[in-house]
C-alpha cells in the first residue's frame, strides 16, 4: 500500500514510518522539520520504499503534491504541545485544523478514502467518568490544543460522511519511548541535566496522568486499521492503569540515582487547561486483541533511557 | 449595558437587537449583509441607542473596531444554512469558526469577557438518545456546519478557562417565525409561490424535526443572561415536542388553502448530514423558569402568514 505518513520526522511519526516501512508498504513521509529530527528518519531512508517531502501542509499545494496516488494517509502532523495554547491563541487552529482540513481537501480532490488520525484523550476536557470511554457524556472544552484536535476529529467525520471516507481516529494518552521530544519526562531530565539538586514541579505533584509507550500505541494503530471496518472507528488509547506525577518523579530519579530538591508550583493544574486526572477505559481496543506490552513505568523508564543515550535529542531542541 | 450583536440583520440577530433595546440597552450592530436584509433594521435604526456598523468580522480589525467598550458580546453571525457543507467544504469553518475566533481575540484585546453564541442542536450529529441532554453521549460529527459551530463553542469554552471569559452558549433547533429568511417553510413557500400545483420535498417526508419560536428563542437568553452563572452555561433550546416533515408541509398547505401533488425525492435524509430525528431536551432551561409560547403549529404558521404579508423578502433572496 501506498502510505503518507504526515508529521513523519517526528516522534510518533517516525517511529510508524518504520513500522510501515518493516510492513512491506511504500511511505510517503511529508514534515514541515518545526519540530521533527530529520535524524529520526536515519532508518527509513535506508528504504528504497520510502520518500521524503520537506513540505508545509498549511499550503494546500503541499498537500496536493504529497497526495498523489496514496491510498491511506496517517496525519501525524500537529502542534503537539498541550501547555502553550493561551500563549498562541491561534496556532493550534492553524496547525492542527485547517492543516487537517487541507489534508482532507487534498484526499477528495485525490480520491484517497482512507484517514487514521492521531487525536487526543483531552478532547473529554476536565472528564466526569473514569476510566472515560469514547462515548463519555459530551465534555466542555479547556484547552485550545484540544479544541483544535476535536475540531479536526468532526472534520474527518464529516468527509466520512460527506464523501465516504473511512477513518480511524485515536485519542492518544501523553505517549512515551525512543525519540520521545517534548512534555514531563524531557522536561525533567532536562532540568535535572542542568542541576540534578533540585526539580521544579508544575502543579502539586497529584496530578493524576497515563502513558502508553510508543511501539504499544503503533501496535494499536496497524490492529485497528485492519480489524475495525465501520466508517468512523474512534479509539482511546492507553494502559489500564495511570500514575501521580510524583510517582513519576520518583521513577525518573530512581532511574537517574538523583535525589533533588523538590519545588511545587502548586495548585491541582500544571497549566491553564490542564486535567487533572487522565484515565482512558481502552476497553474498545482491547476487545480487538490488543494488549499494551509495558507498563507506564516501564514506558517512563525507557524515555529517560533514551534521553540518556541520546544526548543529541537534548541538544536539538 | 453596552451590547455587541454580531450578525445584527439577520433573522435571530435583528429580533434580539430590537428586544436588547426595549430592554434599554446600548447596541453596536455589525453585518457583513451577506444573507442580512437592512429592512430588518428599520425599528432598531429609530433608536439612537443603536450603531450599525457594516463590516465583516473575518477581519480582525473589524472585529477590533467593533469591540470597542463593549460589555457583553452577542455572537449570532454565521453561515447559518446546514445543508451544503460538501459543495463548499471550506465556508462554515471560515464563517463560524475562525470569524468566531476573531471575535473572542478581539475581546481578550479589549478586555471583554462576556459572550452569548448561538450554536446548534445539530452538534449532536445523529443523536442516540432521545429527548437528548446537553451531557447526550460524545457524538460523531456528520455536517460541515455542526462541526465548525462545535469548534466555535470549544474555542469560546477555552477562552473562558484561559481568559477568565464566561460564556452562554445556546444549543438551537431550527428558529421559526417573523424575519425568518431561509429553512424549510421558505423553500415550501417558494416551491408554492412558483407554482402552486406541486410540491418537492427532500426525503421521505418522515424526518423528524423540531422547530422554536423566535420571540420564544429571545425569550430563553434574556432569563439565561440573568439567571445562569456559571463559567460556560450550556443550554438546548427548543419545545417539548418534535413533528414530521409530513406534519409541517399539512399545516403548510392547510394555511394557504393549497392542495399541491407532493413529490418526494426519498430516502431517510433530506441531505447528506441531515439528522432525521432532532428533539432536544430543554429541562436545563426550563429549570429557569422559561416556558416557550408558541407550539411547533403555532410558530409554523406565524411564519407563513409572516412570508405572506412580506414579499419582499422572497424577493430579496
Amino acid at each position: 500500500m501506498r502510505c503518507l505518513v504526515t508529521g513523519c520526522a517526528g516522534f510518533i511519526g517516525s517511529t510508524l514510518t518504520d513500522r510501515l516501512l518493516s510492513a512491506g508498504h511504500t511511505v510517503i513521509g511529508i514534515d514541515n522539520l518545526s519540530t521533527g529530527l530529520p535524524r529520526f528518519l536515519d532508518r527509513a531512508t535506508e528504504w528504497t520504499s520510502f520518500e521524503l517531502i520537506h513540505g508545509n501542509l498549511a499550503r494546500i499545494s503541499h498537500a496536493l503534491k504529497a497526495m498523489r496516488g496514496i491510498d491511506q494517509v496517517f496525519h501525524m502532523a500537529a502542534n503537539a504541545d498541550v501547555r502553550f495554547g493561551t500563549a498562541h491563541p491561534r496556532r493550534d487552529i492553524e496547525q492542527n485544523t485547517l492543516v487537517t482540513h487541507n489534508v482532507l481537501e487534498a484526499m477528495r480532490l485525490h480520491g484517497t478514502k482512507r484517514i487514521m488520525f492521531a487525536s487526543t484523550g483531552s478532547v473529554y476536557g476536565e472528564a466526569q467518568v473514569f476510566p472515560t470511554p469514547e462515548n463519555a457524556p459530551f465534555p466542555v472544552q479547556t484547552s485550545f490544543y484540544a479544541v483544535s484536535k476535536l475540531a479536526a476529529e468532526g472534520l474527518i467525520a464529516a468527509y466520512c460522511e460527506g464523501f465516504g471516507f473511512q477513518s480511524h481516529i485515536f485519542r492518544f494518552v501523553s505517549i512515551l519511548g525512543e525519540r520521545y521530544t517534548h512534555g514531563h519526562v524531557f522536561d525533567f531530565y532536562s532540568q535535572l541535566l542542568a542541576d540534578p539538586s533540585k526539580l521544579k514541579i508544575l502543579g502539586d505533584g497529584h496530578q493524576r496522568k497515563s502513558y502508553l509507550y510508543v511501539q504499544d500505541c503503533i501496535d494499536a494503530i496497524m490492529i485497528a486499521l485492519e480489524k475495525a471496518d465501520g466508517r468512523v472507528n474512534i479509539f482511546n488509547l492507553g494502559t489500564n492503569e495511570y500514575c501521580r506525577v510524583d510517582d513519576s518523579i520518583r521513577w525518573i530519579c530512581e532511574r537517574l540515582n538523583l535525589k533533588p530538591a523538590l519545588e511545587y508550583t502548586g495548585g491541582a493544574r500544571g497549566w491553564v487547561g490542564d486535567s487533572p486526572f487522565i484515565f482512558l477505559d481502552c476497553a474498545k481496543m482491547r476487545s480487538l486483541g490488543w494488549r499494551p506490552k509495558l507498563s507506564i513505568r516501564d514506558g517512563i523508564e525507557a524515555t529517560v533511557d533514551f534521553l540518556k543515550s541520546n544526548p543529541w535529542v537534548m541538544e536539538s531542541r
